[in-house]
């Protein structure tokens, strides 16, 4: 499993797993002189946190995160960062069934395909603990991003088939509902639709969708780490994401060239566009206008309705799947899609840095 | 632009430009042994060649491939496979105008932000010239494929909003039309409507299918490199690419987990799925059912249109683009979609060589 | 600092400082289905361990590991390994000194020249504690390099101008002597030459020697991932370290090449070496004799006896460097050096599975 | 053989064979904005070209670069740049010999181990000739130092047991001597002694030194690509080289704490070292100074003198080996691990770019 790294600048490397002893992740690359502290990252942690209402497991961990390493007296010294997560309440009890047969729609079977064998409890490395680790570096990528002047705005886009109005979008209601809805009508009939969902034992996904504004034009790295594949990469390296699109995505399948175009025009000595269809990127590189793309999630495979499959001794079963899920991770995953977006954006702007001699030479003069 | 490589284990590297001397790839790690020939790769390079109908660039190339390395004596050797086409019929007086305006839709604007200038006859870097490269070597991945049984088929599923009928879908069919579409209803339907389109002087985009037939369970690395997370930036990575999905992939946000799930049964001793909305993938893993996925391709972004647009001098100017241009280039666009999958999952195949014990011990005892 | 994690199928990422909380590694890429547990790992550590005798730095560390994630039931499960060792006895009182200037011989101008400031408690990260995380992966790579027949021995084969008289090496006594050196008279002479250092408070240096046997010809990755490049930078990156060299080494500039060439010959079917002058490599793989490979270590910088100097005032000083201080690090790099021979060579062993067709289509085929 | 791409900022890729149609290098991550001609490639090939003086191979190749891609109205793009060149005077003839022996000191029988099989003409893949790739890469390397006041000087400091005398060096005697040696008298030893070699059908080897000056403290990254390490692995890579050290290198095993640490000093304004017993490198940076190391190079393995050796039937035989061949490739050689040391430098240097927040900042500020 050597594919736990990513990035090649701002590189992290996670572990863990569900009812391991603990989870955690060491961020490489990190520049030296950021001010880091544990709030900073728990923030972040305290938005995929379990057990805050009704639509996410019962589990409860405070997910408390500890700095061990690669910060001195309150700034990162630019060696590693070492974040880890103890797990508190692992319950294994709960997992002994699943050990023996094959969860649909999990990856019990593929897990035991590759390896041999898995740790079931709980999912083992393929929980969505395992994202604990991500968010906790997205924090910190997040918060360089931020001097730079690049923010990251992050929401649910639809629940199962109910979707916000786009011409009602407010960011402002994104935190005062638990579906992270930036349209509170929508969030309200979200809720309906989940209740209903619950009722029948059933699961529910959605989409996600993430805005990149104050990015420079130019970051990406052609050909195959332009900054829309590393996205993709990075988005649909996240659990239950079965599709991702920017921009126009599959819809501009469907247009002309002269309606999927966006034209350049000056304003105030700046070259602007004057429609984004492109979703902020052209040629695999940021234009400068804001960055715009879309996940996919599947509904939770957990689900306490009746299910057919196979248990280990290869027997046809019938299986109910009890513990503690979510009947729905699309709220508790954008805060992981926009960490792995914040990774992704930081890593390609640390390598743009070497692209041009005038920059390296400005850079290393006297 | 450190890029321009791909893959871990089967690695490829494309260089060159369109109106340059040449393009082409190195491949490096291809196992030794494996009998090869130009002829393997032209097949390959002779399903993207332009000039073939009035649907593509009349430019006129017969892209013919030279092996330079790394074969001897009919088989590969272990060492780099250098491939080179050179650039036969390039026509640079035709793109003096684009060298002074940022064409929309196109990369001219990013690339200059990015590197300061660029290459501009003809697209340079960011022109579909890069493909070959990357068609070449999924030609080499795909033999080796082959003699795996592993199948890849790839077509056009849609065209502008003419989409094939799924209870129509004949894959012989996929070779009897220009389009590369399963269904010849369709194909005529999309015929007509690009007729429409290059009458509006106009392009259109549409969407393209892979199917992988005959890969083994627990292909893939968790967690970054996720079978589906490396083929989502593989085929990001084509330009004018807008979206990627697997199996269900944005619909199965609608979907319920008991509608989405797929059973799993016993089948004559082996484990099977009785549906595939997992699009053969569980966990960033290969489940051992079809793997299928689907591209969105934006239209053709140059279109003799007039469009506004800014110049190097930044005023604001109106053009239309002359040139030799596809007016839509998704059917082209196909074996470059099957060669970067075809890529993908090979060299996920020989990464998972080292998961287990037991596969590492039957390997290396004598 | 992106350079913290080496190799690419068997991954290693370390992180931590002397003196904060924790040191650690993450195993990225061990084969599922090894036993492994704690006392593996402790076996290693111990080797490493300070405070054993007067050679080595007083401070007291029980250097106990524990591994929170990867291992379940007792066996690797394919997923990372984190180990973690807690730092007990840090004393930062001890190096308060040493925060206001740079110590000849060390890393702390390099340090502030390049990240603007540093941990400089005991050294932070450049300390020799975080050799303590390669050592566990050693000790992992170590466990499945000995269930495929091979073996590592390393010792100590001079200390300042003591070397070992090669017609009398006993690689029995390698573990009689607290200098782990394979000849017990030679032993006696380098613990009464650093008696005499340590006298005038100053240190020593020495030379490391490592044996690789049971090796399969073939092993390496050409051409820039040779086994003795790749072993060269392994070794390089270990602190102090000042030189390596292969077989002959440095000696064999001098030979001319029928005294350096090896001569093949049939030994009971198998091909055999009359000599062993190549130390093992042939243009950069194993040629199934014996590995033999050299590392020069610097004396240790930290010396009581006074040096001039600088402080971060940019004013000339004299300093003695107080604290807890090995007089020769040596005896206890010898670990270090085995383990980072070990991950070198798993790492090749691992990559050349994908080098033949024929062992792909073996492995894959039912 | 996924092994033959160097470096992760300033990327390069060799290929081809003795005996091919070419051999090459493709280039990625070069800053945009180089001026660069063929020209400045090809000076830095002459200096490696056969068949000059008696002392190496009469085999005659022009070795003229032609670039295919990259550069464009005189200036590098950002893209990958594609150099090759022709192999015009391959004789397969003359090594019909050597497809069915293994000659001793040579990769024959490692290849065929590794690979199954080998183009055994010339050596293939582990002739001289693959260097080419190499040095190009170097010179646009060394060409990008150079603007940032960086210069590498390389020579001979010994052929076989004749060195040259540290207290006669003169560098503008370098390029006055076949041998590359700063000592006339040296030079002139050496020549008299490498007749001697020849009339013995015999071959000698020697030691390269290296010196960089110029260059920034802090330059490196830990702890595994630090610049000592990564310099050693790239002079490793190099076929014939069997050793590297920095500084006093292996003397520095017998030397005490205080004779082999720098102290620092002020020398206007600026942190200067009394001594360079380091070469330049402390803790894995670059520390201001210069950088000195040095590579033992074998003798050349081919030579007219009987050995005894195996073939592939597995029979003992004796051979003669015959072609053309250099006595001695340390001359040879000189270019090429200044080239390699170039492309460490220089990768290095664009990683450093990340290290801290303020340049960070400082980058991308408006």
């Amino acid at each position: 499993m050597p594919g736990s790294t990513l990035g090649r600048r701002f590189k992290i490397t996670t572990w863990g797993e569900s009812h391991g002893k603990a989870v955690g992740v060491v961020i490489d690359g990190c520049p030296a002189g950021l001010d880091l502290c544990e709030e900073d990252i728990q923030i972040f942690l305290d938005r995929r946190k379990p057990g805050q209402n009704k639509y996410s497991t019962p589990r409860k961990e405070d997910d408390q995160v500890e700095l061990l390493s690669g910060v001195f007296n309150g700034k990162t010294t630019g060696t590693p960062i070492s974040c880890i997560v103890y797990n508190k309440t692992a319950r294994s009890q709960d997992y002994s069934e699943i050990a023996a047969c094959y969860r649909p729609g999990h990856a019990d079977y593929t897990f035991d395909a590759k390896y041999g064998f898995r740790d079931y409890r709980g999912g083992g490395r393929t929980s969505g603990r395992e994202t604990i680790g991500r968010v906790a570096a997205g924090a910190v990528a997040s918060k360089i991003l931020n001097t730079l002047g690049i923010r990251l705005l992050t929401y649910t886009r639809s629940i199962g088939p109910v979707e916000i109005d786009p011409s009602h979008m407010d960011f402002n209601e994104i935190n005062n509902n638990p579906l992270y809805m930036p349209d509170s009508q929508a969030a309200q009939q979200a809720r309906e639709f989940l209740d209903g969902r619950l009722a029948d034992h059933d699961s529910a996904g959605g989409i996600i969708e993430c805005r990149i504004s104050g990015l420079f034009p130019g970051i990406g790295e052609p050909v195959f780490h332009k900054l829309d594949a590393c996205l993709a990469q990075a988005i649909l390296s996240i659990g239950a994401v079965k599709g991702f699109e920017i921009g126009e995505g599959f819809h501009a399948a469907a247009l002309s060239g002269s309606e999927n175009n966006d034209s350049f025009y000056m304003c105030n000595g700046q070259i602007k566009k004057e429609t984004n269809h492109s979703g902020g990127i052209l040629g695999g590189l940021s234009d400068g206008s804001e960055i715009v793309f879309r996940a996919a999630v599947k509904p939770t495979p957990s689900i306490a309705k009746k299910q057919h499959t196979v248990n280990k001794d290869m027997e046809n079963i019938e299986i109910s799947i009890k513990g503690r899920h979510d009947p729905v991770i699309v709220p508790r995953a954008v805060v992981v899609v926009e960490s792995m977006a914040a990774l992704t954006v930081l890593d390609l702007l640390l390598e743009n840095m070497s692209a041009r001699m005038d920059g390296l030479k400005k850079f290393y003069e006297k």
